[in-house]
């Protein structure tokens, strides 16, 4: 407990406060403290590790790139112009990163009790080992810190990695990404300690606005021309392969709905054929979809893929910040899912075999105990992911392991994954989850409800051995 | 800890047992307890504080307008009759204000674990200063004594309210009315700490039964002739002016949904004609609803009226009971709510305007984490009101922090607003949530996540500066 | 707090750990953990009783008839048949119980954190007094000290009821059970502590696929040939009051929604004779359905037998597994549920009668504090059910009480309900149940809300008094 001029960063941070859980939870956080991070679903670009280039200034490494910071500040009246995003119609935004790191550090009380102030104190004291807190008065001295620096070796991306004891990233590529800059990385390494994901979402949604564009991106990267719907799964088939074949472990799956009702293929043919003609209804275009994820499942329990589903966000609530600032600006605000119904086909169809493994996410809290955690306490294909997005944070956790237990146990999750783009916050992340099941666990143990070294092993596999457990890729058993 | 039978109140009642929470809740709360009360959403008449006469006898304050009360008692047996509720039929109730407060005191044990139970401890002990609880056996000892203190100047409604250190309190008021009383008071007294609101619901829900009889009031009270849609919105727009000319601050809407989508003015003057005639549906009359929702935040951001909407309940559920005893006594139940796209028509138009403030309000808690906190966390005009209704309770406020603070923060939420017609009950309800926000705020302190002059800084906010600061009133700035 | 190796049950198991918490949540537990059990919902076949014989091995008795238990293996790669779960092809299923006793021993880690984790180490060590836990290496020790145990006359089934101290027992039956072994029971213990309930779930659905037979039963054994809707109702006003007269105190209901509209008494019929011929939608299906739950509570209201719904589970998600095992073994999912309006047609004509008592389960705990406190905290006919199957848990009993005491009470909930076939679990389901209520009474307690002498009533009321009001059958009183 320190005030806030102060500034240490609180050993036992996130751990209950209660005098009898404090000792246990530390005793339990300890043992997978220092565990290596597998990192199995990121969203930093694999070109960044390429070029390993020094990051310009503070503003563009850790307040630009930010959707969770840039959007605090944003809902109380700062414009996305100046915090520096750039605008798609090339209109003036915001270029002086002091300046923009000035706004962020004067509105510091903002981000009282969220998780984006703790990966920030981690940040900013571990990785960067500053000894000042952000505030108006002490921006200048940070930024100075800070920028010094990031004009080191040791905070180039790959020395960063290194650092952090990742030992596995798994970036997020587009299905139709040729995959030179993770040919490149693993040349120049000679390792596969990074690895791509399989994102196909433009093309399963037939009414996406580059739909076409990227039909024809696959035809050319595929080398299978993809003019109806039995090419079309030919060469989703063949990209697989190729993903395969660079290191992925999984395909990553952004829905609206987590319906996966199969459609007849002579049905699926008739919308795709309408969809290469630009006529195709939203109706069609979902059910679609479903019928796309149905296939993906088939397709995994093919070739070994994991399956990862993120549903249930609505994206660009805000079409006048979207136009303005692009996609991923436009406030993405979850609706509520439903995924008992919605999985049925897929999990009655693949969800006995031992060949799928499916890994479902949700950014709906509400279905935890009644939909999710009776399925994943079920199918043995099934896992249920950690707690995503805006769900990434203490309460949240905690609310998550309170809410899924009891029914699926912890041997049917799929331990942590983060979720970021925000290089520096990984270990952030990972430290925040780590302090917090271990807070849990001790709650168990104190109520009689658990042994300490059980205790102890859970977090411990939670931390390190569930995740790559789950994405680990049997590798291509069927041609 | 006490027992129930020595009646010293808990000083540090609602606040967290924990030992190591407990001092540093105590800490942030007497930083708050004192602090002046911002009662922005208020249901006592304003007549009672113009009439400023004592209260007859105990029932008639304590027990007959308190609708959580007596339908605890209700649920138990008793009728509304028993408990004294006038029928609307003219059939006999009970009369008896002692035989009506024994009924009560003898089922003291009901309200355990209930916020009703903490508002009459609060009531009975500090306002009054009864050293005695309510029971069977003494329940004529704690009537007289009350009986007693009734009949004292100090209780009449303006100085309990001077007593209360009351800065300002908001009143509900009906959209034709004519706000004479709203005026003699400030006439009287020289002040503007009693403001009317503007609540419009029965002139905007075309198919409630009394619309044409509103619709000929408000052209009565706004010199406007109300005869199609135009002259409704000039109407309404002259109401507003109206309202802010008496110290309003913001309006008020109670709707089943959240919809806000508009209506081509055609298709709106359309529903309005035939809701002239008597002949619209009730899909007509909800688009027409969501319509005027829309036009409400229109009006908000050219007269900076404040803009709050409470939805998600269904009105008079028991049919009987209403028709009985009318409404407000026919059981009120929430509903499923939903607002990422409800909103979203509104927020896309007006949600970035720095002309607008939307504060939204729930009885759905499941809305908190998946579509409140991540808008409050986006647009800058929204704010998320505090807990309402049947959520205005320890357990409640909790969750509500917990859900919400992660992603909103604590600076994108409304501060503490009560909402209830019991008088007495103001600053019990405004005592229960600065100590619940204190233990909360203790959490973060003890976990490392705040600094204890941080949580005093924002445990100060809660409770005083983001109320005046959420419903400050912009003054008029176009014509 | 021990190690896992060890044996020692923890005495305060379950209760709070917090210091401040822990002493008065043990005083109140210490009050109540020795009281009768009342079990007033439960699936043990009136045969087992009647038979009285011995279990055959711990595998018979622990293992394949816990859904629970074997659901987490399988979710894990065991498949039924591994477990020993009869097939209904006939299909080779694994028959050596010592085996099946191994794979579930090997495997008890995944039951951390689980509440059939507390409920075996309770059975194990309080009902067989066992010194060893579950685990790959003691696993045969375990299982030849059990076996023993079994073939002793205390470990017949009425004796282990009486040493469960259970008062009253209620079976589950089929409407068209002849109650025989009920009645064979009777004479031959003399006693009403096993009574049955009145489950016409087969009868009331009627596109369930053996209704055509189950209404020939029905004309069977009530001896009213039931070929239209009238006689349809009168069979089943019959056997409603067979029931009675063989002690039942309750109907059980399980549908997929909570819908109780009533249809025009043609309407019945017309979909009642469509049935007979096979004829039924599933919309009409359904209809019915909800019709037939506002005609039970109106049987109800006759023949004062109390009305229990469960709604809102999807029965045999995975229909391959239910093909191959039987139902219940197929995987049941909840979905979400809706009361507020479902149950209005029903409360409004019953809710306000002293002669009708409704209890409402739910395995969705999102309705808790929207809809389901609300309702009970104003119908008098209306109590909350405790929490059901997957939240019959201690996160989620703690959940339930800090989501709907403060709006209902503790007074409008039944008091705890067990619900399960697996009869040596039942003293543990109660302890644990105890064991919640006492830490959540607690603190209460400790943070200055009630008084501890109020505490330990409440507790009493939950664990004893509740149950045996809810559930107190009105004899019969109108023709």
């Amino acid at each position: 407990m320190t005030n806030s001029s102060e500034w240490i960063l609180d050993p036992d941070r996130v751990l209950p406060a209660d005098p009898v859980l404090r000792p246990l939870a530390r005793e339990i956080f300890g043992q997978v403290a220092q565990l290596p991070i597998v990192s199995m679903h990121g969203h930093v670009d694999v070109q960044v590790f390429l070029d390993n280039e020094a990051f310009a200034n503070p503003a563009e490494l850790l307040i630009i790139p930010d959707h969770y910071l840039v959007r605090m500040l944003v809902s109380q009246g700062y414009s996305h112009a100046q915090m520096g995003v750039p605008a798609k119609d090339g209109s003036v935004v915001e270029t002086d990163p002091r300046l923009i790191w000035k706004r962020f550090c004067r509105n510091w009380k903002l981000f009282r009790g969220t998780p984006t102030r703790l990966w920030l104190e981690h940040e900013l004291a571990v990785v960067f080992g500053a000894s000042i807190r952000p505030s108006e008065q002490n921006a200048d001295e940070l930024y100075d810190f800070l920028q010094d620096a990031l004009q080191t070796e040791a905070f180039r991306p790959r020395a960063i990695l290194d650092r952090f004891n990742v030992e596995i990233l798994a970036t997020t590529d587009s299905a139709v990404s040729d995959l030179a800059a993770h040919r490149k990385l693993q040349d120049q390494t000679g390792g596969g300690n990074i690895v791509p994901t399989f994102r196909p979402d433009s093309l399963l949604h037939v009414n996406n606005s580059q739909w076409a564009r990227e039909i024809a991106q696959l035809s050319g990267v595929s080398g299978i021309e993809v003019g109806d719907y039995g090419s079309f799964l030919a060469a989703l088939r063949q990209r697989r392969r190729d993903f395969i074949a660079a290191g992925a472990r999984a395909t990553d799956h952004g829905h609206l709905s987590a319906d996966t009702t199969p459609l007849a293929p002579a049905e699926a043919q008739r919308i795709f054929a309408s969809a290469l003609k630009g006529l195709v209804s939203d109706q069609e275009a979902a059910a679609f979809s479903a019928n796309m994820l149905f296939e993906m499942a088939r397709m995994s329990t093919e070739d070994g893929l994991v399956m990862q589903l993120h549903p249930g966000v609505l994206r660009n609530h805000s079409g006048t910040v979207q136009r303005l600032h692009g996609p991923d600006t436009g406030f993405d605000i979850p609706v509520r899912v439903e995924f008992t119904r919605a999985l049925r086909p897929m999990l009655e169809s693949f969800g006995n075999s031992k060949d799928f493994r499916f890994i479902a996410f949700t950014t709906d809290e509400t279905v935890y105990s009644r939909e999710l955690a009776p399925l994943a306490g079920a199918y043995p294909a099934m896992k249920l992911g950690a707690p995503w997005w805006f769900l990434d944070s203490p309460e949240q956790m905690r609310r998550f392991r309170e809410s899924t237990v009891e029914t699926a146990g912890f041997y049917n999750t799929s331990g942590f994954v983060d979720d970021t783009r925000a290089l520096a916050s990984i270990p952030a992340r990972h430290d925040v989850s780590r302090r917090v099941d271990a807070g849990y666990l001790a709650r168990l143990v104190a109520e009689g409800r658990l042994g300490l070294d059980e205790a102890v092993e859970t977090a411990i596999d939670l931390s390190y051995n569930l995740p790559l457990q789950s994405y680990a890729h049997r590798q291509e058993q069927k041609p």
